[in-house]
């Protein structure tokens, strides 16, 4: 049960969408307004945001993990970034009303189809309260009304972050509404069985977390449950190369979804490249494990088990195996492979476009970190999540991920009569430019 | 219970997965061959498939309604236009392989979004057999396998007429289980507990058949499960083009999913414009139902009840309500419209841009018949259906609406750590053209 009654919860939904219209119609400027308003009120407000933060964190410590402890944790950096962040996406091009097509149906008679925001967006995340901000951020920059659920251990600073949106939306003469907090994940198991009141569910956090939502409501959960991308290297990889792929790929940022957990060698290289890696990942404290074949090569592997080609580490630990042609890796990667990102390392030109074509998944890189899968780094501005469904929106999601369209029709008292029948009038369909409104 | 195991239904739906990695990387030219082919066996085989169709229309005449039968009966001129409408998929554009951005994101470090199919559908249809040549012809065009679930009274033309495709796809070396016939609606409970194996489900029929899978699966349904579309006649709408436009959208197709329900008409020209279209439809058959404004101006309409605002007629059945401004037609709009289609008859721009900038639905029209709601008449080429949906695709949904997208990046050993801290490379993010692969 939750501490808020189904009818509170209701009617936070329904103020959600009352306001999410009001957005919907709003200029670029009114929206990028309340995002350099909020940016300066997190500036403003600094020192009351860490006062606050600083009795999460009291209250937390000893309680969660220190990779959770962190970054629930504040500072004067993490407030300054977060406004940055705010202020970068206020500057964003405007991805509302944007005109997708324009096509004469007929003379006097156009078709245009034109972005508009999804409607109410049901955000849940952990421990990071900068989630909040930044989430926010995305949400009205795209037009959306969000309802938002924060881990309890940060509910003060979500609480103090939440007001600041709030007042930014006052100030704008904007329904404080379009962004609301959910007081516990029982309000959320309300809204989740309510399609008629929330348009796509948005999780930040854990495997775990994501799962339970995908299990618990028919509403699209946009996002990604598992992680476990491959590189393959190829016979003809280059050593060096490998190497230092595999070493970014996997050290640069462990517990990222984009790292990879597994390496696929080729037989034909193995003997060659193993070494290499070894020599490169051990000294920094990889732990390796291999199957049997890895392991003729180089003995001083842990096995790798049946379970380890489907785990996702988050962690420097990596799974190799020798593979005898690019078919077994394929075959592999279909079998274990989370349709996240997927790498491979060659110099064969013929076997990177038989990978690139062949793979299904959200990435296919050739030469390439599989860290590179994301939104900043493919220039969308802003990153939503990444999603692993192949409906909506696939891969790392911008603002674009926020938004649906409709059709206009104008017309001059056009019938469908007339266009069917002997004599009838035949459509043009003359596509015209499409951009900005 | 499905007469076929749960183990055969899955093997179907994995031989669909394999047949549907094939066709991802087949040419534009291999799967257009499939679909001419398709189309002259048709042809070919038109007294076969006429004999099965009788078979069928015998068995069900008397048991199932007029309209039904009419659906189920094929003739020489059906299976004509059947074959015509594959050639016509056959000679579309190729959706698939197409470059959707090509972006630099450094020197040596491109990145594309390719066009993709989603992968495995699956199709439930009811009493019109053309239905399924028309959804394997846009499942192949697009790149898809498809299982289909045809109605049980169709299922000696069904039979027929899947083999014509699979026929087809052998004759082009693809394999034939890309496109598979599920025994019974059974089977297509098992698959729709099955995310795994099915991308999307399209139903083609009532909205009895969307709305039990809606409630039935977490997979994806692409369509809409009603279809309450309003025509709204302003105080500024020329009697004539209203009546015209209101004649075309009620009595054109009456059983149409965009044809009108109810009629919204301003307080300020119910005088004017009532007789008009009493004077107009009454002759024509249509039972006009009014609120009591309506009556108090018009005696003779029948009296309209709450559940008229909700109904989908399907019928020479108009609901006819006036209201006082533009405020309460969007606010009825808002309380009964299903999302569809919803039309303005105006001579005032500043009214008819107000109801295009408010109104969320799939179409929003001005002056113009909500008959125009079709992929045909918007110039897809193709229908797959008409979504109510937010998510994914919107409106009368095209061959776009059965794909995906994958991102390929290819580098030169680009790695993540070599843009970060001191020093570090910056992203370029250069787009480049986009178009054809």
């Amino acid at each position: 049960m939750s501490l808020e009654s189904p009818s509170l919860i209701q009617a936070k939904a329904e103020a959600a969408r009352t306001a999410s219209r009001r957005l919907a119609t709003t200029s670029s400027e009114q929206r990028a307004g309340v995002l350099l308003r909020l940016a300066d009120l997190l500036e403003q407000r600094q020192a009351a945001i860490l006062e606050a933060n600083a009795e999460d964190v009291r209250a937390a410590e000893g309680v969660i993990d220190a990779s959770s402890l962190q970054r629930l944790k504040l500072d004067s950096s993490k407030v300054a970034a977060m406004a940055q962040g705010v202020r970068a996406v206020a500057g964003l091009p405007d991805p509302l009303h944007r005109i997708q097509l324009r096509r004469d149906l007929d003379e006097g008679l156009e078709l245009t189809r034109v972005a508009c925001p999804l409607g109410v967006l049901c955000v849940v995340f952990e421990s990071r309260p900068d989630a909040l901000i930044q989430i926010s951020a995305l949400a009205l920059k795209s037009g959306n009304a969000a309802l938002l659920k924060g881990g309890s251990e940060a509910r003060h600073s979500n609480a103090i972050l939440l007001e600041a949106v709030q007042s930014a939306l006052r100030d704008a003469d904007l329904p404080e509404t379009a962004i609301q907090g959910l007081g516990d994940r029982a309000a959320v198991a309300v809204l989740l069985q309510r399609p008629d009141l929330i348009d796509l569910v948005i999780p930040r956090g854990s495997r775990e977390l994501v799962q339970s939502l995908q299990a618990a409501t028919r509403i699209p959960v946009l996002g990604h449950a598992d992680g476990v991308c491959h590189m393959v290297l190829d016979q003809a990889a280059d050593t060096t190369m490998a190497v230092a792929l595999v070493r970014d790929a996997k050290l640069q940022y462990p517990s990222a979804c984009n790292a990879v957990e597994t390496v696929l060698i080729h037989r034909g290289a193995a003997e060659r490249l193993l070494p290499a890696l070894v020599a490169d990942l051990a000294p920094r404290g990889v732990e390796l494990r291999g199957c049997a074949a890895c392991r003729a090569i180089a003995p001083d592997l842990l096995p790798a088990t049946d379970a380890d080609w489907e785990a996702e580490y988050g962690a420097p630990i990596l799974a190799l195996k020798v593979v005898t042609d690019l078919d077994e890796a394929l075959a592999h990667i279909r079998a274990h492979g989370s349709g996240h990102t997927e790498a491979i390392v060659t110099e064969d030109a013929e076997v990177a476009a038989r990978f690139l074509a062949e793979v299904d998944a959200a990435g296919v890189f050739h030469n390439a970190s599989t860290r590179f899968a994301d939104g900043f780094r493919y220039g969308f501005g802003a990153e939503v999540g990444i999603s692993t469904g192949r409906i909506h929106a696939r891969g790392p999601v911008g603002l674009e991920g926020l938004l649906s369209y409709r059709y206009l029709l104008r017309g001059r008292g056009h019938r469908v009569e007339d266009y069917s029948g002997p004599g009838a009038r035949s459509f043009i369909h003359k596509d015209k430019g499409a951009g900005a409104p």
